[in-house]
């Protein structure tokens, strides 16, 4: 529909990844048989391990984070007024331009911030039909004049009952849970405050024209933290010290041109910036999950505040988060921490005169939100990009053991002489522990290079030798190295050099190789995909 | 809307549940704060827990049947070609009738079955219309007379894109995704059948008059394993012999109406009743998993066989899986066993024009589908029905320790003297191994009340002896016995005790009440909810 690609400069690492992605069961067009429509995908068997990693991930570290933090799970289908009380019927609107001749409809901002790179968040209709006309755009199709700029409703609506009777519609952000459910689990809970809920779940936007690929979506994923607290605490936060002297890496709104980042202690965000500490901890603690979880350099992170203009006009404090992708040509965001102040409560408490304040001691009020809102989705593209590698020999993902898709792959060497039983009791004693892929097919070489292709930080190769000595051939996806460790110590092993208490040189007996490794080149790129019919 | 309950006969066990239900934080009407639709439901944060224990359990099992199960995870919304390929645009359809004077629409085959007491599934709309005339069956509501049926599509629909120019669903059951994933897969996972794919994931179906409560509902979570074989092969099974001589409860069609069980071996039942090898294996597997894994008594499982009548035209052999569930007045469908055979993979096929057919050997077929099919939400509402038990002093949940929302509490006598400090630091070093739940208000007695009203096997208290000599006191929620325990074998103790390896007498020394255990009762079902404003 007109787009351009919104990455330029990294086209050749996309492709090679949405190719290994399609090819190997990452992610792909939904519904791609009957040509999938745009901002829709499915997770095949390995994406849908890479999620369910990062999504773990995510709850223990979160979750761990407070006693009183707690996960909920909610429908997808809302009721109207819930849009009405949020605000979502009458402002989750995308600014929409029509081509007055062929009639295509364009997301404006997006035109102009190709056209003249200004972030035009916050712009409002008038204004953008006016740049528009003074930068002389015109229809991306057929070069045809652009109609003045409307706003258009981004929720998916739907008629539910047997006589249509409701009109409901599709969240489009997984927030809404938490505060609908904030007065049951206030009480569940027992009337302590600070308290946070969590939602992993899906949010729907009818996106206008979604960029290709993956990473604005029609349907996607989110993981949220809503905290619920006392505003008169905002600068309290119970482990300040733990995180006072820890760098947060900003970059602040005044310098979002240049996209300086400033390494600030969080003790200096608060006493300098006016960063309250609630929100500087709970920005530590992202950085930290970033960082010291997902494996991300310290180089790909930063903090971007917005503007008063950029953001919306409940939020006292935005920053996002984002991450540098060589696939999107620079830093793009993928989650953000957001002070939404008693927004949410109060407008539902407005809409639905359900009493919504709460309280505490002698003191009665809405409590306020700090909002950790993640894109899984994103977060799973951003754990293909960082982590992609290409060397001469081979394509890997060097995903950290924890997340990727598959632990340990099982190799048995040859298909007879009792090989394949033992290794499928090797299997499935690691399938306990791990997870765990086996391999039973083309030559050793090609083997270790399909897994390296998906990120496999370990492999076992059972052989002859195997069968005297109870011995197995471990291999180290990053180095290629390979030691020989007994099967009765698998385990032990493997949780050790997964955890970083042992070096895998140390894991077991060096292997030497016979004759020079030839591990074969798995042509893992060259596109040859017969479906991909997605939307252009 | 006129519905009778679903459970004469367990009204009052189904008011407590519901009651401790949406108190406690299991679940409670979705966007209830606005008056909920019926058919939607929030998971809260005990509710989310019990179901995710429940999908993990379901996903070891069923993934760990065989090495090529795999996972996959799709989008909700899906294009309008998806379902002429799957045949819901035309036939997945529930009988509508309409009262002539209030317009009033309900369900003829609810309405017919609950005056009638006869299943009406697969009888045409002309045939409900003469039963409901030959009946004399009025408006449940103002008693005028009922239109003829008529035939209501219940899939939800949206319009997508800026222009809405695309029409699209929600998928009404998540196995679609499998099939739409086959091609992909297949290729892969390297081109070998049989294989299988599972989802967990939602569904949607917009229920003319869902009943009351948490059984029907208009959305609701699946999780599903579609195995694709060949069908020259369906009567093999890898693993048969461990299997043949197992008994499975079948309530076959010809004894539906007196609800015969009869327990037959897998053997008996591939020879005599020429369920094919490969069914009757799953069944088996099925059967082992509610018995073993979920905990539930035999006596209250059963396959019930449908007859041509009841089932889909293309499911050559249906068996539903059921429960007997106090709450729903007897046996009610909790999953699945069908075998679809091709009419998956063909109607995708011929409408896509995408081949789906393999070639494996020299042979080019469709494979043919195997599906079991479970109703998560259902599954949920089964182990709080079977596990809930109501004793003089308390109510409880005797959930399996690995199911409960919460498998250790953890209570600081006194929230002073470094006992709340000693008490989290044993909170958090639990907290890695285990769910884990942190109470310090109440007196002690009603913290353990309160938590055998939500399931939670084990209760560690610490006291002032803790703090001198390393000891807590461990108690058993089915018992009320207590053993005292060292701080440091503590998480060994458990792991044992949970695994049946150590009788819970023997986990430490036991405690003797200084004066009779004194556990006050918490008044867990008296209705004082403030809210629950969920539509009749």
């Amino acid at each position: 529909m007109g787009d351009k690609p919104s990455n330029p400069k990294g086209t050749n690492k996309t492709e090679i990844i949405m190719t290994i992605a399609s090819k190997r069961g990452f992610f792909y067009p939904s519904a791609e048989i009957y040509g999938a429509k745009a901002g829709f995908w499915t997770y095949g068997h390995l994406g849908t391990r890479l999620k369910q990693s990062w999504e773990s991930l995510w709850r223990n570290y979160f979750l761990g984070l407070s006693k009183s933090y707690f996960e909920i799970d909610d429908c997808n289908i809302m009721p109207k007024k819930v849009f009405e009380g949020s605000g979502h019927l009458a402002h989750f609107n995308d600014p929409l331009t029509e081509c007055e001749k062929c009639h295509f409809r364009f997301r404006a901002d997006q035109l102009i911030e190709d056209a003249t790179h200004t972030n035009v968040g916050g712009v409002s209709a008038e204004d953008m039909t006016k740049i528009l006309d003074d930068n002389k755009l015109l229809c991306p199709r057929c070069a045809s004049k652009l109609l003045p700029v409307k706003w258009f409703n981004m929720m998916f609506e739907m008629k539910v009952g047997a006589t249509g009777e409701d009109i409901m519609y599709l969240r489009p952000e997984s927030a809404q849970s938490p505060y609908l459910a904030f007065k049951r689990e206030f009480e569940a809970l027992r009337k302590k405050i600070p308290f946070g809920l969590a939602v992993i779940g899906k949010a729907y936007r009818n996106e206008i024209s979604p960029r290709q690929g993956f990473f604005r979506l029609r349907e996607f994923t989110q993981a949220e933290l809503q905290i619920f607290f006392d505003p008169d605490k905002i600068n309290e936060a119970e482990n300040w010290d733990f995180v006072k002297a820890y760098k947060l890496r900003l970059c602040l709104a005044k310098d979002a041109k240049e996209g300086k980042i400033n390494e600030i202690t969080c003790e200096e965000a608060n006493k300098e910036l006016k960063i309250p500490k609630l929100c500087a901890y709970n920005m530590a603690k992202v950085q930290q999950f970033y960082l010291s979880k997902m494996g991300i350099p310290e180089e790909k992170f930063r903090f971007r505040e917005l503007d008063e203009k950029e953001r919306a006009f409940y939020n006292k404090l935005h920053f996002d988060i984002e991450l540098n992708m060589d696939t999107l040509g620079g830093f793009k965001e993928v989650a953000g921490v957001h002070y939404r102040t008693n927004h949410d409560l109060g407008g539902h408490q407005e809409h639905s005169k359900e009493k919504l304040e709460v309280v505490i001691g002698d003191k009665r009020f809405i409590p306020h939100v700090l909002e950790l809102s993640f894109g899984v989705d994103r977060d799973v593209w951003a754990l293909m990009d960082v982590f992609f590698k290409e060397e001469t020999e081979r394509t890997l993902f060097a995903f950290p053991a924890g997340i990727a898709p598959v632990t340990v792959a099982v190799y048995p060497l040859v298909n007879k002489d009792n090989i394949p039983e033992y290794s499928t009791e090797i299997y499935e004693r690691l399938g306990k522990e791990f997870r765990v892929f086996f391999d039973d097919s083309a030559s050793i070489g090609r083997r270790y290079r399909r897994q390296d292709e998906i990120g496999t930080p370990y492999g076992i190769t059972i052989d002859y030798d195997s069968l005297n000595d109870n011995t197995v051939t471990l291999r180290d996806r990053d180095s290629m190295k390979q030691v020989r460790v007994k099967v009765d110590d698998l385990i032990q092993t493997l949780k050790k050099v997964i955890a970083g208490e042992l070096a895998f040189e140390k894991a077991g007996t060096p292997v030497v190789a016979k004759a020079p490794e030839k591990e074969e080149k798995e042509k893992a790129y060259k596109p040859h995909l017969p479906l991909n019919k997605h939307e252009k």
